[in-house]
C-alpha cells in the first residue's frame, strides 16, 4: 500500500494538519441537558411496558414522534419539509447557500420492543449541533442538513429512495406497522407518484455524517469514549441444509446412524471457531437451527440452518466461507450425511469516507476522548449514502453491548460525547472543503 | 452371578437338555406361502402410495383389517372373541384345556405413513402357527391363544387394558384415528364399561412370546437370522433448555458472546459421543432442536433440545445421564451459558423371561438359524405383558434397519424363520411347562 502516499494523500495529511490547530481549541459545546430533555420525550411516543419503545415505521408512535422531531427542527431554526420518499429534511442555512450542504442525521423509527438510543441518539444529536450553531451564531460556510430517514429498521427503505429508489416489489413489502412500504410512505407525508424527485445526484451532499450507539460491546468493554467506524461490514447468509437418514432412536445402534443433528452440531462449532480464530474482526453466526422430524425418538434426519459472515472485506467473508464449507465436507464424510449451501443475502461492504473519518478522529482528539477505528458490524443508512457522497460515522458505547432491546443504554455524559464530536467534525468537514472550493 | 447357579437353574438346565434331544429333530414347519400370501392381503387395508400402510388404530383401514384377522383365524380353527378392551383373542384348544393357555401374537394397527412388516409378521405368524398345529392334527398339551393387541403404536394400549389398565384421562387422549381411546375402544367392538373384566390375573397365561421385525440394522448387518431378544430396553427422556443472551450478530465480537447454540452444540456432540464410547449397547440420542429468536442474525439466546436415552439397565441409564450433564456444565462453564434439565418420560427396562428366551435360543439351533441375544431398543406389548406372565420375543432382520417407514422390509425367508422359531418355541413350552404340571 506503500505506493499509494501520493500527491493526494499528502495534501490531506496538511490540511488534517492545519485543522486540528484551527480546532483545537474551539469552546463550541452542545448543550447537554436540553439533548437529554429531547431524548427523554421522544422516548414517550410508542413506549412500552419494558422501559422501551415500540414505534414501528408508519405506526401511530412513529407519526407523532415525527410530528415532534420536526417541532424541534422549526424551534432549531431549520426549514423543514417532508421528501417524496417521507424522510424529514430540516436545512439550516449557511454563509453560502450556493455550496452544497453538509448533512447529518439518524432515525427515530425502532425495532418491535425496542430501546431509547437506536436511532434516537444520532437523530437527536443532529437537530442540538443545528441549534448549537444557531445560538451561537457560528454561522457554517455551507447548508447543514438534518435528515431523518424513514424506516430504517425495515430496511433502509427513506436512503434507497434518495440513492437507487425502490422497485414496485419493494413497495408492496408489508412493514411491521401491518402497512405496506407503499402506504406507509403515504401516511408519513410522502409522495409515492413523485418519488424520483426523493433521488439525490452524485455529490449533491458535502458528506453524510451520523452518529449512532454502537450496538455492540466493544468500546464499553474497553472503556473507550468514541468509535470511529472505518466502513460498514458486508453481509453474506446462507440456509444450509444437513442431509442425513431419519431412524429409530430406539433400534438404531449409535455406530450405524447418520444422524444430521450430530452433523449440523460439528458444522455449528466449526461456524463459531473459525469465526472466532481466524485473525481479524470477522463475525460468523448460525441464528437459525431446526431438526426433522423433530421428535425426541427420531435420529434427525434433516437439520435446517442458517450461516452469517460479515466483515468489512468482501474477499475475508469469501474466504472464511471457503473454510466453513471445507470443514462442512469433512464432517459430512465422517457422519454420512451431506450439506448444501444456499445464498440468500449478498451485501456488499462499504468502507467510510479517509478523510470524513479523519475529521471525526480529530475533532475527538481535540475534545480530549479516547477513540478507535473500528468496523460497524450493524447497517446503516450511511451505507446507501455512501452510493451518492463521503460518509463517515461516530459511534459511542452501548452498555453491556446489548441493543434492538429495551435493555440498550448509552450513558447521557457518553451521548454528549458523540455530540460533541459531531459538532467538531462538522465544523472541520465545512471549513476543510471551503477551502477547497 | 454364580451364586444364582442353584437348584433351580440346574433343573432347568436339565429340562432345556432334555428339549433339545426330544424336538431337535421334530420336522413340522409353517406354511411358508400361505403366511406370505396373508401378509400381502392384509397390506391392502390402509394401503397407500408409498407402497406402505396408514392403518393408525381405530380407522376404517384398522377395521377392516381387523375383520379379515378375525376371518383366517376361524379358518385357522380358533374359537375368536374381541375382550371388553378391544384386543382379538383367538383360542385353538389344547389336550387339557383346564391347563393355563400359552400366549403368543402381536398387533396390525400402523404408525401414520408406516409399512406393511411392522406387527403384521408377529400376527400373521401367530395365525400361521396356529393353523400348522392344527392342519398337522399336533394338539399341544395347553390352549393356545393368539391375541392381537389394539393400538400398540399410540401406547400399548390393549395391552395396558389386560394389565394396569387404562386412566379416565388415558381414556381421553386423542389417537392419530381422530377418535379418542375410549370412542375408539367403542369402535372396534371393544365394551368400555366392562374394562375392568378384561384384566388377566397374575399367571392367567403360561407364557406370552411375540415375534417381531428388529427395527434396527443389528441382525441385518450382521447378516443373522434370529435375535433372542434379553429385555426392553428402558427409556427416560429430558427436554432440555439452554440459556445464553441473545445478540446483535453483526456488532458482538466472537469473543463476546453468549452464545446458546454454540453451547448447544457441544451437547448435541457429547449426547453422541458419550452414548457411542461408553461400553454397552445403550443409546443416547437428541431429536429435537430449535433455536430461539431464531433469525440468521441473532446470536441465539436461548435453545430448545431434547435428550432421550435406553437401555436394558436402569441403572446405566442413570450414570449416562450424570456424565452427560456433567458434560454440559463443563460446557456452560466455557460458554457462559446455563443448562437445564426436566425429566418428561420414565419408562422402565423390562427382561424377558430367561426359561423363554432358552426355549427361543433352543429352536433357533434345532432350525440351524443363526441367533444373537440383544435388548428391543422400541417397546412392545410384550413389556405391558411381563406385568402377569413370563415373556420371551424373537426378532427377525429389518432391512437396512428401516421401520415406520414404506420402506421397512423382511424378507420371505426371514420371515418363514422367525415363524418357524416361534412355532418350535410354542412345542418347547408346551412340553416344558407341561412337565411341570
Amino acid at each position: 500500500m506503500n505506493q499509494q502516499i501520493n500527491h493526494s494523500s499528502i495534501k490531506l495529511i496538511i490540511i488534517c494538519f492545519l485543522f486540528s490547530i484551527i480546532s483545537a481549541n474551539n469552546p463550541l459545546r452542545i448543550n447537554n441537558n436540553r439533548l437529554n430533555k429531547h431524548l427523554s420525550e421522544l422516548s414517550k411516543f410508542g413506549n412500552n411496558e419494558f422501559g422501551g419503545v415500540s414505534r414501528v415505521a408508519y405506526s401511530d408512535a412513529d407519526l407523532n414522534g415525527r410530528e415532534f422531531v420536526m417541532k424541534l427542527m422549526k424551534t432549531a431554526g431549520m426549514d423543514v419539509h417532508i421528501d417524496a420518499g417521507g424522510n424529514i429534511i430540516g436545512t439550516l442555512a449557511g454563509k453560502n447557500n450556493d455550496l452544497p450542504p453538509i448533512a447529518i442525521g439518524s432515525h427515530i423509527d425502532s425495532v418491535p420492543e425496542g430501546g431509547n438510543f437506536d436511532g434516537n441518539v444520532g437523530s437527536m444529536s443532529a437537530i442540538e449541533v443545528a441549534q448549537t450553531l444557531r445560538e451561537s451564531k457560528h454561522t457554517l460556510n455551507h447548508p447543514l442538513i438534518v435528515v431523518i430517514f424513514q424506516n430504517e429498521e425495515g430496511g433502509l427503505f427513506g436512503s434507497k429512495v434518495m440513492t437507487s429508489g425502490l422497485t414496485e416489489l419493494e413497495l408492496e413489502l408489508q412493514s411491521s406497522s401491518g402497512y405496506s412500504i407503499r402506504k406507509g410512505i403515504q401516511r408519513i407525508g410522502g409522495n409515492i407518484d413523485q418519488l424520483e424527485k426523493a433521488k439525490l445526484k452524485k455529490n449533491e451532499w458535502v458528506a453524510y455524517v451520523e452518529l449512532h450507539i454502537e450496538q455492540g460491546g466493544i468500546l464499553y468493554n474497553e472503556n473507550l469514549d468514541i468509535g470511529v467506524v472505518q466502513g460498514i461490514v458486508g453481509i453474506k447468509q446462507w440456509d444450509v441444509m444437513v442431509k442425513g437418514f431419519a431412524n429409530h432412536a430406539g433400534t438404531t445402534p449409535m455406530d450405524q446412524r447418520r444422524d444430521a443433528l450430530y452433523a449440523a452440531a460439528q458444522y455449528v462449532q466449526a461456524v463459531h471457531e473459525i469465526g472466532k480464530n481466524t485473525p481479524g474482526k470477522q463475525v460468523a453466526t448460525v441464528g437459525k437451527i431446526k431438526s426433522f422430524p423433530g421428535a425426541p425418538n427420531v435420529i434427525p434426519g434433516m437439520v435446517n440452518a442458517s450461516l452469517e459472515i460479515r466483515d468489512l472485506d468482501g474477499k475475508k467473508i469469501n474466504s472464511i466461507y471457503k473454510n466453513i464449507k471445507s470443514s462442512s465436507e469433512n464432517i459430512a464424510k465422517n457422519t454420512g450425511t451431506e450439506f448444501k449451501f444456499k445464498q440468500t443475502i449478498n451485501i456488499i461492504p462499504e468502507p467510510t469516507n479517509r478523510r470524513v473519518s479523519w475529521a471525526i478522529n480529530q475533532a475527538a482528539q481535540d475534545l480530549q476522548l479516547s477513540s478507535k477505528f473500528m468496523p460497524s458490524g450493524a447497517g446503516h443508512d450511511a451505507q446507501e449514502m455512501a452510493v451518492i457522497c463521503p460518509i463517515g460515522m461516530i459511534f459511542i458505547p452501548s452498555k453491556e453491548g446489548i441493543s434492538h432491546s429495551p435493555k440498550e443504554y448509552s450513558s447521557p455524559k457518553d451521548i454528549a460525547n458523540g455530540a460533541n464530536v459531531l459538532l467538531h467534525t462538522v465544523l472541520k468537514l465545512d471549513e476543510q472543503y471551503s477551502e477547497e472550493n
